[in-house]
């Protein structure tokens, strides 16, 4: 029987290692193509990307055409600044501003389409990049777009949103909501830069930047015990100040909620590796409030309510005593962030987990906390409907004497 | 200044090496995540693939669970053994078949959405595998729905016509059409099997036979002389008899064709190195046809026509000799394939480059040969409306004297 052989290729170029793949002919099995394709993603934190002054983004367009998706918010907002650094660019004829008019409860893959079409409309190449500029709802739409158009074209992630600079913006993954199922298509498709700048910070509203201090909260219960501390010292200063102070404090809430989030995806940012994330804390049970609510609970807000929810469950079972299960509430209670959904029907929770099974491939573990900076993924056989309910039924009594704001305070601003 | 240092990950497993990513701090520019997506892609040619003692696509499919889509024909011809195999797969009632009747005209975004909604409601996890049986619009199809299907799941495919075989069926691209466009929206998502079995090529209409006829010349006439050899000695006996015999010929002609067209495509299977590729020969005047004609010409009917044309373009400027042309178009019309479509509006098709245009990153050539297995790749400024419409009007008034039907006879089968 003849050794396994390779067919193709004979020789390499450097791009060619770079997509690397080879064709091997092995004997009793056939033929078998091992393709490699690879993905470079720059992550960089910079102030006033839209200043014409400011190479950052100049560079990184490059002499290529480009669509460039904003929101109507930010177009109100950034629109002329947008416009006027577009004329800067070394092709601005050949880049077009296109706002996108969509919200969570249509994150669909017809808003997709919408910016495909564009883009075609656009005449883009397929080095051309579709750079996104809004918070997590507009980055996903757009990235999903750039994995599609002609099978794939760059796409660049400028969030404006505490959400999307933490983790949207960021990721390597995009999705819409389909059937009533949260994020159910997508696809893995890194964006070629992300533009982290903290600027936008001040214009967003109190409520969207709590809804992104879930978010680093979550990191710093799970992961991260010196994040949890500056933001139990200066949590509430920043929200109050538009995240413009203390200067310092954000500077490193920020830096140290980046590289946690990047860290944490550069151990398996295509999931093949396996389901037990720490980045899901907080998000297991959170989609069914979501949809639930109609996403009139932003994303922040459940997965507020997954980690509180989580950590009583662990307190329950004997995994996370009562001063830490206490300090993790009054730092979400502290930055005015929801306990509890009060509508929850816990039997629906339930029943809803099927998705969020599938979509971790049978491999659905509640990720809790065991203190601040450690976890376990409790197998659902470890969890009931009775101590999930029980748990929310603590919650429901516990929020209200809480230190911060309650939900519905929040939900109104 | 610090040198760049490895934030993450600190360990890798194996399974973290097949999908190994970096996170780096680069002085200076920022974080940078390097990640590399790994795919194996097994194909194997077998007989047989649905006789129950065949173990092929049992061992493929193991103790998954899938969602099999065949098209209304090959439910037809073929339901009955699916469903029979089924019964022998290790869980049998987590197997769902799905009849998907869509032709080349509805090879739409609606119809993957419809695979997509399928998967959901079968509880399809991240593992299981799409499995599609059926021509290149049903495997396309396939391919990109388990693309998008929780952001990427493996599909199988099971090609049962002969452009199936030999290019659509053991690709890695998957798309649909969109606004007029071929091929507009889609993925580079290479299946995890191809399994090719010969044997639906008896049940295929002599004009299908014919329509991947096209893509083997193709391939052959720019890089595989002893192939067009073959062709030229048995290819009208391999229409005649179904492809059963002459049974060496067949299975030469298959292996040459499929190991060929892989060889190409594992230079360069995402596309990122450049967009100058043998495969694409055919393929750049055809789009035109194919949509102008509202998909009543097959594509390899339009793949033929733009060889002929291609190639009588090559002669027209000097590159190819009237032996050699004579000998391609000899052998193109004596496999019944057509070398012109009578409605050709030369402005037209000219104009519509410009998606071809876009769609290779505004890099277009032209691909010509310049003999029996070698070509050359001219810019479009080469070429003129001109010279397309000359090669045209002599390609008319030879098409009604060569050797072999002609298109009208072939598409009123």
């Amino acid at each position: 029987m003849p050794d396994t052989t390779v067919l193709a290729p004979q020789t390499q170029t450097r791009a060619q290692r770079a997509a690397a793949s080879v064709l091997l002919n092995v004997p009793g099995e056939g033929l078998r193509m091992e393709s490699t394709l690879h993905r470079s993603h720059q992550i960089r934190r910079i102030n006033g990307v839209f200043d014409i002054n400011n190479p950052v983004l100049r560079e990184a367009v490059g002499d290529r055409s480009a669509l460039i998706v904003c929101t109507p918010t930010v177009d109100r907002l950034y629109g002329q600044l947008i416009r006027d650094y577009v004329t800067t660019l070394p092709t601005p004829s050949s880049i077009e501003v296109m706002v996108l008019d969509r919200g969570e409860t249509s994150k669909s893959l017809d808003a997709v389409v919408e910016v495909c079409e564009r883009a075609a409309a656009s005449r883009l190449l397929r080095t051309s990049p579709i750079v996104a500029v809004g918070g997590g709802v507009c980055t996903d739409i757009c990235g999903l777009a750039a994995a599609l158009y002609h099978r794939g074209i760059p796409h660049i992630k400028i969030p404006t949103t505490l959400v999307g600079l933490v983790d949207a913006g960021i990721g390597t993954k995009n999705a819409v909501n389909h059937g009533g199922q949260k994020s159910s298509l997508g696809s893995f498709h890194p964006p070629e830069h992300s533009i982290l700048d903290a600027g936008f910070l001040s214009t967003l509203p109190v409520r969207h930047l709590r809804n992104g201090m879930a978010e680093i909260a979550k990191l710093a219960v799970v992961a991260d015990p010196p994040l949890f501390d500056l933001l139990w010292r200066h949590g509430v200063g920043l929200l109050g100040s538009g995240f413009r102070s203390p200067a310092d404090a954000r500077d490193e809430v920020l830096r140290r909620s980046v590289d946690g989030m990047l860290s944490q995806l550069a151990e398996n940012p295509f999931e093949q590796v396996d389901y037990r994330r720490k980045v899901d804390f907080g998000h297991t049970l959170s989609p069914y409030i979501e949809v639930a609510s109609a996403h009139a609970v932003l994303h922040g807000e459940a997965v507020a309510m997954d980690v509180a929810l989580s950590s009583q469950v662990a307190h329950r079972l004997g995994l996370l005593d009562a001063q830490h299960l206490d300090r993790i509430l009054a730092l979400l209670s502290g930055l005015g962030l929801p306990l509890a959904w009060a509508p929850t029907r816990v039997d629906a929770m339930w029943s809803t987990l099927s998705s969020v099974h599938e979509h971790r491939n049978g491999d659905l573990h509640l990720v809790v906390p065991t203190g601040i900076g450690s976890c376990a993924y409790l197998g659902l056989d470890a969890v009931t409907p009775q101590v999930l309910g029980d748990a929310h039924e603590q919650l429901m009594v516990r929020a209200p004497r809480s230190a911060g704001l309650t939900f519905v305070e929040t939900a109104s601003r």
